[in-house]
C-alpha cells in the first residue's frame, strides 16, 4: 500500500526472510534488540491471518524471543502488535533492562535516563543464525 | 506471588476462566472493550510457556480479538505483552478508535481527547458467550 513502510522495507536491517513473514532488527536508541516480525503483505490484523498462518508468525515470535533472551539476557520481554496509525501487521519484539530509557514503562514514553548499553559483537550474526531453523516458505 | 495482582485477580470482571488462564474484561476510562488474557500462574515470558500452552493462549487472544471486532468494530485492534514491572504472563487486547483519549498513538501516552464511547448493551454476556466455546482445560 502507498505509504506504508513495512510495504516499502526500505531500509530494514533484516534477520531473517519467508515468503509470507520476515525479520528485522531495529536500531532504535536506548533499546538495543528490539526486534520486529513483520507479515510480508498489507494484512492489518492478527486475525486476518489463517490459523496456519497465525502459527507460523507467533513460532517465528518466540524463535525471535527465545534468542533475544539467550543473548542479551534481557530483564523482560515486551511484545506488541499495535500498527493504529497504519494497520500491516507486525510484533515488536523488545528486550527491557533496568537501564533502558523507560523502564518499567512502556518504552512508547518519554525517556527518563540515557543508556549507553551497546549490543554484544556478532550479534546480528548469531541472531542470523538462529532463525536460519524457519522454513522460507513460512 | 505476593503483591502480583494477576496472581491475587481481586475484582477482575471475568469474561472467562479456564484452568490455565482467563480472559478479563477491563474497565479503563476512555477505552470501552479493553480486555486481557492472563494466565493463571505466575509465568513471566510467553516462552516459559510450553508449545501446546502457547497455542492455547493464542487460541484465547485470538478468540477476544475476532470478539471484539465483530462486537465493537474498532478501527485497530492493539495487542501488547508487557509486565516490564511485575513479569506475570498477560495479553492486553485493546480496541482503538477515532475518538478514543490517545488515538492513534499507544494507549499509555497521555490523553490527548474524552471520549464518551460506551459499550452496548449486553455486550459483556455477549462476550461470555462467544467465549464458552473455549475449553476449559485450557
Amino acid at each position: 500500500m502507498d505509504g506504508c513502510p513495512h510495504c516499502a522495507g526500505v531500509g530494514e536491517d533484516r534477520l531473517w526472510e519467508g515468503a509470507t513473514h520476515r525479520v528485522v532488527l531495529v536500531h532504535q536508541d536506548g533499546f538495543p534488540g528490539w526486534c520486529r516480525v513483520i507479515w510480508n503483505t498489507h494484512v492489518g490484523e492478527y486475525t486476518d491471518l489463517s490459523e496456519g498462518e497465525r502459527a507460523r508468525f507467533m513460532h517465528t515470535v518466540a524463535l525471535v524471543e527465545e534468542a533475544l533472551r539467550a543473548e542479551l539476557k534481557p530483564a523482560k520481554i515486551n511484545l506488541a502488535s499495535l500498527g493504529t496509525a497504519m494497520p500491516h501487521l507486525h510484533m515488536h519484539i523488545i528486550p527491557r533492562f533496568p537501564d533502558d530509557p523507560t523502564f518499567p514503562d512502556p518504552v512508547w514514553l518519554p525517556p527518563v535516563r540515557a543508556t549507553n548499553r551497546a549490543l554484544p559483537p556478532q550479534f546480528s550474526d548469531t541472531m542470523r543464525a538462529r532463525l536460519a531453523v524457519l522454513d522460507p516458505a513460512g
